[in-house]
């Protein structure tokens, strides 16, 4: 080995920390273990039966051509259709405004590559997804949080932000927001707020990177319009996955975004990857096209929808007073907040030994707070398991609060 | 839009090119237009027909699993199978030496990631494959060209280029070399070549990046073991890919190199993409475990062979006199090297309009070099069009050199 390979990583090797959730999923391997920790969409969601037809009559019909490379932007066919499904909900958008990447994460890494140079200020939620923060920070970003309430991130308290930036100088390079069930608390941003946070945008100048996994897993309410449409000024870029709506093993994401952004993706995707695999591509295409994509669709959000509901109704029967959590009417998340001074890693070593598994909230918090916090998954874990590990959980939290008084 | 968009992207984005091949095989998109210009490995050797029955038993026998999320190292069985060819040639390595990436682009996208700084010196050889060059670029490389001769990168000149760099207190971050069949000019390194460059690397301290996309499309001469394997101190780290043995449209390439490193590489690439499409991951598991990965692999190279043979007999039938080409055992391409003044770009446009395309030799020159050299590609166009090419290429060189004493 060469003397001194310490000193041989770039900054950005050194920037990147490995992933705190990852460390604790690895704590929850054991099957004993009922785990509300990782962030897996239900296996039983998957198409598994609809797709052995698919693959085959695809193979038969395009041959050689699904095992090619195709064009770093996307195979076109799957562009359109994506746009297609935008452009029935009233969006504005072309060809030239959709990317496929592999995965959003790919999507959020692209991003960080195109816009990030070492101390640029990105701005996110206080909490916000770990992988959207780590893939800015690896660029060298300097997270700055803003605070959220039952409404998403506080529009007040975000122009105060911009406000104090714009005191020391500095013009954050976006703003990063999941807008729909977010990830970790679940909470979905009313019109209100996204058209509030738009406004700023153009007051202050900044693009908004709109992250939007879970927006298609709905259950109840009123779907919100997108960041992108409601703005349609080129404010906006957002980042759209089949993960939760077809399959995460496919790594199929894609940027919706102004085209002079994505010309400049384009070029970075191609040093990346080249393109995203054809293969996993061109059976997105036939899926879309066939009946069966909205219709397992639709099956997920049902199952996600009950395995919600019957979380909600466990914690509602044994979580001790003085916690609290969020109500998310989508997505695969909710978030707990403990009494003020109950340290939620303490919590979880404890509750690892009771076989239940969470992830803390503080690892969201770019700020290192929320350590009172707990984010719990609840598309993974079927019924019974989700309310054995519910009570688990709450006799816990309830034998932490007898000890000292909160 | 934003006030000064221009300004926001990153220095990574102001670094990479669109690159100069993607620009110059838009212009061979004309059916008309035979094209040396791609690298596309020949359609043909696809295994299409066994696909459908191997991706049916796969969803059949493993089910969701297949389009879950899976490891970011990669499919641990598929690791293994990589490691298990390796080792049956005698190479020394474990599983923490091996890391599945999104195609062989995405580890050298990784190794940029990992090791370069803005300013940070990388030497490649003139010419070296353009890919890789635009991926060291992205993250700042300065790239320093070590010329060829017949034997690949000269080590005497690579020496003097080492002591160069020391006198000025430079320590290149990694040589980058591509030893069988190399991209562009489809020379290959003998062993004692490779030795004496693995001695400068221990000498001067520096990691080698060893790049071998090709190297299983052998058609004669002996194999030459790899840098990874004569070394044998962890001085080098090897680039592997399933897109010219298998399908370049599934992408999957892999790094075998240190642990120490692939560390990084592996916490670099978990906020690249997370993991490698886990759908394609397992398909390749059962391919290279089904009988026809290796009769496919020896189809494969025969029609290379073949390609190749029908190619060179053609060139030497009517190429003039003062022409000068490589005679590659294995791989794709080929390289030409024009008389002294002759400029390969001019060439080019003229080619174009005869309808037959090559990809100019300097786009490969981190010098700016090789303004008479030009790469052409055997693998993908058939021998008829092969010939009626290398027909009109040599008319058109003729021409040139009728009007110009070369």
């Amino acid at each position: 080995m060469i003397s001194d390979l310490k000193g041989t990583f770039s900054n950005i090797s050194n920037n990147i920390k490995r992933s705190a959730i990852r460390e604790i999923l690895k704590l929850t391997q054991n099957p004993e273990v009922i785990s509300f920790a990782g962030g897996l969409p239900a296996p039983e969601s998957f198409p598994v039966d609809n797709l052995d037809e698919i693959i085959s009559t695809m193979l038969k019909e395009e041959g050689a051509e699904v095992l090619q490379y195709d064009a770093t932007e996307g195979v076109t066919e799957l562009r359109e259709l994506l746009l297609k499904r935008y452009q029935n909900e009233g969006v504005q958008c072309e060809l030239d405004n959709m990317i496929v990447t592999t995965g959003s994460q790919q999507g959020l890494d692209l991003v960080g590559k195109v816009f990030v140079n070492q101390g640029d200020v990105v701005i996110c939620g206080l909490p916000s997804y770990l992988g959207g923060i780590s893939a800015f920070q690896a660029y060298g970003a300097k997270m700055e949080g803003v605070p959220m309430d039952e409404n998403g991130m506080s529009a007040e308290l975000l122009e105060a932000k911009l406000i104090e930036l714009a005191e020391q100088g500095i013009k954050p390079k976006f703003i990063y927001i999941i807008p729909d069930f977010q990830n970790p608390t679940g909470i979905t941003m009313p019109e209100s707020r996204r058209l509030e946070i738009i406004a700023l945008a153009h007051k202050y100048d900044v693009l908004i990177v709109e992250d939007c996994p879970y927006r298609e897993v709905r259950f109840e309410g009123e779907p919100q319009r997108m960041m992108y449409d409601l703005d349609n000024d080129d404010h906006v870029m957002t980042l759209g996955t089949f993960s939760k709506t077809f399959a995460p093993g496919l790594r199929i994401g894609w940027i919706l975004g102004p085209k002079e952004v994505n010309d400049k993706i384009v070029i970075a995707k191609q040093s990346s990857d080249l393109c995203t695999p054809t293969f996993v591509q061109k059976m997105a295409i036939r899926y879309m096209k066939s009946e069966h994509f909205e219709s397992n669709l639709k099956k997920t959000i049902d199952l996600y929808h009950q395995r919600r509901d019957v979380m909600l109704a466990e914690m509602e029967k044994c979580m001790p007073e003085g916690v609290k959590w969020t109500h998310p009417e989508g997505g695969m998340f909710l978030f707990i907040t403990l009494p003020e001074n109950m340290d939620a890693l303490e919590l979880f070593h404890k509750a690892i030994e009771k076989k239940v598994a969470f992830v803390t909230g503080n690892v969201f918090y770019c700020d290192g707070g929320g350590t009172n916090t707990m984010r719990l998954n609840f598309s993974y874990v079927n019924n019974e398991k989700a309310i054995a590990g519910i009570q688990r959980l709450a006799q816990i939290i309830e034998a932490e609060m007898a000890v000292e008084a909160y």
